[in-house]
């Protein structure tokens, strides 16, 4: 029997974190949440980033996935926002660490091939080919959109992998 | 009577971050503790941030600061390097955070002017200065020197502020 593997995909922001979690049996895919991590601008950096860690390690307890997938940072347009940006990845990948889970790495031209299999796919694209594949009812807003499709990109990938591995 | 305070100084660095602490009574300044935390270069990055957070932890257990100061970046040379560089402060801000220390940022310049008298101090001219202000039996490496240098600059920032408080 194939077993169910649980993928959050993080799409990482200071400001919003989007997350989306999908479960994969074989390749069969199929949605298990989404929503945003906020960090609230007015405070300082200090308790923001113990916000965007909090609000990600409860993402974690409440859905369990079992490997974790991220966006490689198509790198930032200078050096000052890189550094921002590094400090919000920095506290998300830790809470992945020490939630034990295996980490997937993809640049957004794989996530978007994967998904809406054009890699110059826009925002909007993006949210439609998500909602279509994964049955939603509704459109994912941007942020959680992005989450899904690199959980998605990884569960694609996973699968591919295994069944390589089947053929061997 | 005057309290003693304990200051954290922390120098960032994805392979070895320096730690200092320094206590203060009044204008007094005496030395407490100084050293690196290490990261694995062979480990992936997902791992190297656990490292470097469950160090600095260590850290703040073991000497129990009241007060973190660190070096406000000094925008690395270019935007992949301030990505690493911002992850491993990620989670030393979180840190931070988590021990609910008021943390104070500090130019370099302001860091070498408030240690050497001299804001293009170099490394072993900062590493002197800290030895003789301390009064320390050996020349501390250049990360810890970093350290205990932030960390007596934040020292000497909270005397004045404090003595400016009185007088008013």
């Amino acid at each position: 029997m194939l077993k169910a593997i649980r993928i959050l995909g993080i799409d990482p922001g200071s400001r919003t974190t989007g997350y989306g979690v999908v479960e994969q049996t074989g390749f069969d895919l199929t949605f298990v949440g989404c929503g945003v991590v906020k960090s609230t601008p007015e405070l300082p950096m200090l308790q923001r980033l113990k916000e965007i860690y909090d609000g990600i390690c409860g993402v974690i307890r409440r859905h369990e996935p079992h490997h974790a997938a991220i966006e490689q940072v198509f790198v930032a347009k200078n050096p000052s926002s890189a550094l921002t940006l590094g400090q919000t990845r920095g506290v998300l990948l830790l809470a992945v660490s020490q939630f034990a889970m295996p980490l997937q790495e993809f640049s957004p031209k794989t996530v978007k091939q994967a998904v809406a299999g054009y890699g110059q796919a826009g925002k909007e694209q993006m949210q439609q080919a998500v909602r279509a594949l994964l049955k939603l009812s509704a459109t994912p807003s941007a942020d959680a959109a992005d989450a899904l499709a690199v959980a998605m990109c990884c569960a694609n990938h996973l699968a591919v992998s295994r069944a390589a591995d089947r053929v061997k």
